[in-house]
């Protein structure tokens, strides 16, 4: 493993993003929203995907210049069109629209549709918190996971976050992807070669497996907890999909790979969702924050189960990996390292 | 077991509802509310509860006559209290509130505290969909479930519900418990004798269990996939809590035990959060509904897995149930038939 700083990292990603033609204030933008989850431990968001997004600008796939629009409005809710741009640059848009609507109307919600891979759903509830608001975020992306009783991908792993402002205590930071594991778990136990936990995989034939390559050679992520991780992924769906005039479901475009052509489609590009709350607007500031304060505190002080050291705080293992690699730099294997310098070589931008 | 009609079993809530000083239109709201638990297969939130209810209010622990008021309020939030009234009452009025921010507003989102329990959160996301809304609904409920990692009771079995309206389609229905398995569940395998699966259930000293009895003997319920569900208990217990002036995880009151003497509080009751959303506030309503429709029809399509004979749709299971039960009635063990007759006797109201 090579050890790098976050601020290394991000101004080469902030330099490939604008050797591909990303305006410079965008490019950083997209940097911010990778290096995030590099930080926070998501590896398989963070900068192991800028040559998946070079890619996909480079072919044209991606708009590296969109012009983002509003399509309808009211109050409290907007709907835009990401114009197939970069969705870690038409996500953080959104998501400021969605924090401005709720300081002028107490809530504010923005579908989004016509966009791209957004990155971590976690990075948009944090920009909320640092504006005292409640952040909610949740994106479909393309179909790797069955529905309950299916054998067939038609589901993404389709994340939801919510973020809570604390006062003294850190704030409350919920990002869960709603099948039963993450695809960079699954592909972690390939590459070690280690058999995976029961509830994770289906093989092609729709078994249940343990073994990790059964995803590539036709099987599927089930939902977590079967028919419940379900549920929770046909909402995040049907709230970015059809509510923004994105694909969904089997339709959503894949990120890694170039789609088939004439791929079918029933909308564009795929969707987001960005919702934040105004605490003010339901209760006095002091007295919540005070009341999650509590919460933690209360939480984090409950008894433990026998060999674990203590109950954790949603959001705590990423807030703890933060603080480990902003003091010793992100850890990064030979792989993900040439793969940058190739994607820093097709940008004209130097890696070393 | 015997099968009763949801009208005569309605008709009976009805009136004991209205026997314990509950006025005509509340009595006959919150018999609405239990019968559609009892009519869509959630035996576990029906007329199997009037007995605690009609217990609550003989003991004046809940107050049958509220003054609900709206606290706060912003074009598109509102928090209420809910004046320790029944939650199958409080409920329903700060519901049709969210309806009514959201036909005027784009969104409405409204936080209830002093509230009791609401009984099943599918009705209420229903009530919206009616309306033509996309509705939201949760609660936070005594605790009964550990922290991921935890060995002690701190947060309850918290529901999230969403209703999505479709076009010729039936709507899309979800309503979940963000434990591995409702409490109903549990109490079932127990008086059946059987052993439960896996992931269910710790005992009084925080290790795994498949014994029903060990919940009663101290131990807990486990939340959803354990570290995923846990976030979305949280995630409940926070949006009903701390954002309504509620009491929050472990400090929420029990509903069918009275509670301690000098049991601490952190609030006052328990407290819901409920949403709607206008969908043409985002896109043209044909449009939407026409993908939605679209969208259970391509998952109910999709390849099953071995031995099961088709995808289902979410909501599906409680329409089949309702569909059976208003044809056939509502199948009452005796046990709860003894227990209908005599809170009838209580009532002075006659059961047969």
């Amino acid at each position: 493993m090579t050890h790098l700083s976050a601020e290394r990292l991000h101004e080469f990603a902030r330099r490939v993003f604008a050797a591909h033609g990303v305006p410079p204030a965008d490019a950083a933008q997209a940097a911010d929203v990778l290096l995030c989850a590099d930080l926070r431990g998501i590896d398989s968001h963070g900068v192991v995907r800028l040559s998946a997004y070079a890619a996909n600008l480079a072919t044209g796939r991606f708009n590296p210049r969109p012009n983002i629009t509003v399509l309808r409005r009211t109050p409290a809710t907007a709907r835009l069109d990401g114009d197939n741009g970069l969705g870690l640059v038409v996500g953080p848009w959104a998501n400021a629209l969605a924090a401005e609507l709720a300081e002028s109307a107490g809530t504010g919600w923005v579908s989004v549709g016509n966009s791209t891979h957004f990155g971590i759903a976690g990075y948009y509830v944090l920009e909320c918190v640092k504006r005292g608001l409640i952040g909610w975020a949740m994106t479909n992306a393309a179909n790797i996971v069955v529905a309950h009783g299916g054998a067939e991908r038609v589901l993404g792993t389709n994340p939801i976050a919510v973020g809570v402002p604390a006062g003294n205590e850190h704030p409350v930071v919920i990002d869960l992807a709603t099948s039963a594991a993450a695809y960079g778990k699954l592909d972690l136990a390939r590459r070690r070669g280690e058999p995976i936990p029961d509830g994770w995989l289906i093989d092609s034939d729709g078994r249940p497996s343990r073994e990790p390559a059964a995803f590539q050679a036709g099987g599927a992520l089930l939902p977590l907890g079967g028919h419940k991780g379900y549920c929770l992924a046909a909402l995040v769906d049907l709230l970015c999909g059809p509510l923004s005039g994105a694909n969904w479901g089997p339709y959503v475009p894949p990120f890694l790979v170039p789609p088939l052509a004439n791929a079918p489609s029933v909308g564009r590009g795929l969707g987001h969702l960005f919702g934040s709350m105004r605490v003010d607007a339901f209760i006095e500031s002091d007295e919540f924050t005070r009341q999650v304060d509590a919460w933690v505190q209360r939480l984090r002080a409950s008894r433990p189960a026998p060999d674990v050291a203590a109950v954790l705080i949603p959001g705590d293992p990423e807030r703890r990996a933060e603080t480990e690699r902003r003091a010793n730099g992100i850890p990064l294997p030979p792989t993900v390292i040439a793969e940058l310098e190739r994607t820093g070589r097709e940008a004209g931008v130097p890696f070393a």
